[in-house]
């Protein structure tokens, strides 16, 4: 009953379902381009990453994508025939069903990019793409903090705020593909000036890393901590935990807001479980500072709220289910 | 293949396909009980209605709508096995499936009514129950300003502010069942102060109808309005499109964060529509400065504000679709 053509444009090179029992996974991000290798079990056997700072357009992206599988074939004496399928997460607004990405920040400047289309002309085999924050969620469900829980929320919070929702099992994406995209959120405390695509969103300049550190600068002095004013956000939370009055003060206003927009997504979804990801979502300072400020609100909402069980693989590992599925064929009956 | 056990309790009196073809939809409200006779296309045949002032316990409740019932049946020269099935739609959090009621506010001051169970008791025919604002959504999803659109928020703004979510033309209900309770929602301008169940939120103290009156008591003086200092939002906003400025500074506030509101849980769920109710909701005043504020953000924000199309009729006549599925034996299968 299969038809080939439902997957996009044949594979040009003939494989067999035998021998292809390998899927490649890639992460692509504005300053990392990580990939890995993994079996039809899904476990990593081999990994590589590049530099993507001042190279992201999307040739030379697939250019390093051709460089690190190589790379990756040749340390596991691998044939490209036994790749199978191949998924990219993108960091940016993507059609899943076309494969294209719609946008992405300024950090890459894409527009319109038909990235699946290019992944399957590069490597001939089957390809999918999503949003990254999408494909962490994917992650976090099949092998991570939401294994077995079909209602949840990933929050990945670094640079940039965004959320992978999942509903009865299935990512919610929207008709234009932009679900979840709360960076722009409007909660008390955050900006209310309107912001053009690309900028960073109201939420993002109280939670997101240079708005934790635009606060932090604002407030130090040499007096008051004996971090260095150039600190980032995960050295200020790490210096929270141990202790300094300043870096508290910025934790606990980063920590009140982030819980405003947890609380406020709760409201419309009710979903039982937030996953709090990306490189300041999982500092177990900052989940802490989340979970006294709703436990103010215990009367109303009722979720747990757990740090990522991946870390900063959890796209990666989302990419690699998303493989695993291109590459048994049924990306065009459940495409998440 | 179907299953009488399917429906819950079994119909006492036997009623044959062939001569059940009308059903009852009613509206239980705080201050009003409506009801509608209904024939098998969803056209109300005969209404009613009464005062629940006073008489917020669910057996008093049940009560009126027998008296009710039998008044439409008598109107309509109709056996009562002429009703194929009824559904109600109660003001609180509502457990679709078990057709139990877990909490309503205040006015009401139900806890865990088995609202289902007593509706078949009493009428001996298979009833459903929801809650109102989602089914005031399944009305306009029906045959209101969301046909044939399979994704919207139903917003009802009146007292209270709730919403009903539709995704893939399903209702979204949460995993408690209290999705959509955005009169709780933290924006900017409304209190950050926690609240307890049954307490108005921070939504509902700037846009909710006595929220609206507090803002215009608090800035009123006969210097500055014609209008009466005890006016409600109604008049107010009737008032602002007459051109009185203070009560278009009150609305642009209500409409502001109205906005807001919107904007946020746009941001989570890309829905392309949304449909706005209630008795201030409806007003288009507040239809048209809602619409300003989301034109400042609309290299975001992509959606369509339209208002009920079915005004204060929206939630009765959800209640008859249901009560037609009931009737069809589709419960089960698709509760919504």
């Amino acid at each position: 009953m299969e038809q080939q053509g439902a997957m996009g444009p044949v594979a040009p090179h003939a494989y067999s379902q035998q021998s292809a029992s390998y899927v490649i996974g890639a992460d692509i991000g504005g300053t990392n381009l990580r990939l890995a290798l993994a079996d039809g079990a899904g476990r990593i056997v081999s990994r590589w990453s590049g530099s993507t700072v001042g190279a992201g357009d999307a040739q030379a992206v697939i250019r390093m994508m051709r460089e690190g599988v190589d790379q990756l074939l040749s340390d596991t004496t691998l044939p490209l025939e036994s790749v199978s399928a191949i998924a990219a997460g993108a960091p940016g607004i993507t059609n899943a069903e076309s494969g294209v990405v719609i946008a992405t920040s300024y950090l890459m400047g894409w527009r319109q990019v038909p990235l699946r289309q290019m992944l399957e002309s590069e490597f001939g085999v089957p390809a999918s793409v999503d949003n990254d924050v999408n494909l962490a969620a994917l992650g976090e469900h099949n092998a991570g903090a939401a294994e077995g829980v079909d209602d949840f929320v990933f929050l990945a919070v670094g640079t940039g705020i965004g959320a992978g929702i999942v509903i009865n099992g299935k990512l919610h994406r929207g008709t234009i593909w932009a679900a979840g995209e709360i960076g722009y959120m409007l909660v008390p405390g955050a900006s209310e000036a309107p912001v053009e695509p690309g900028q960073p969103g109201g939420l993002e300049g109280v939670v997101g890393g240079e708005g934790i550190k635009a606060l932090w600068q604002s407030r130090w002095s040499s007096a008051l901590s004996p971090l260095s004013r150039d600190a980032n956000a995960t050295q200020i939370f790490d210096r929270a935990l141990e202790g300094d009055p300043l870096a508290q003060q910025v934790l606990q206003l980063a920590g009140r807001t982030l819980a405003y927009a947890i609380y406020n997504t709760w409201l419309i979804l009710n979903s039982p479980l937030f996953v709090l990801g990306g490189s300041l979502g999982v500092h177990p300072a900052l989940v802490d500072a989340v979970r006294v400020v709703l436990e103010e609100r215990r009367g109303r909402i009722q979720t747990n709220i757990l740090p990522s069980a991946l870390g900063a693989d959890a796209q990666l590992v989302g990419a690699i289910f998303l493989a695993l599925r291109t590459a048994n064929r049924k990306l065009a009956q459940a495409v998440d």
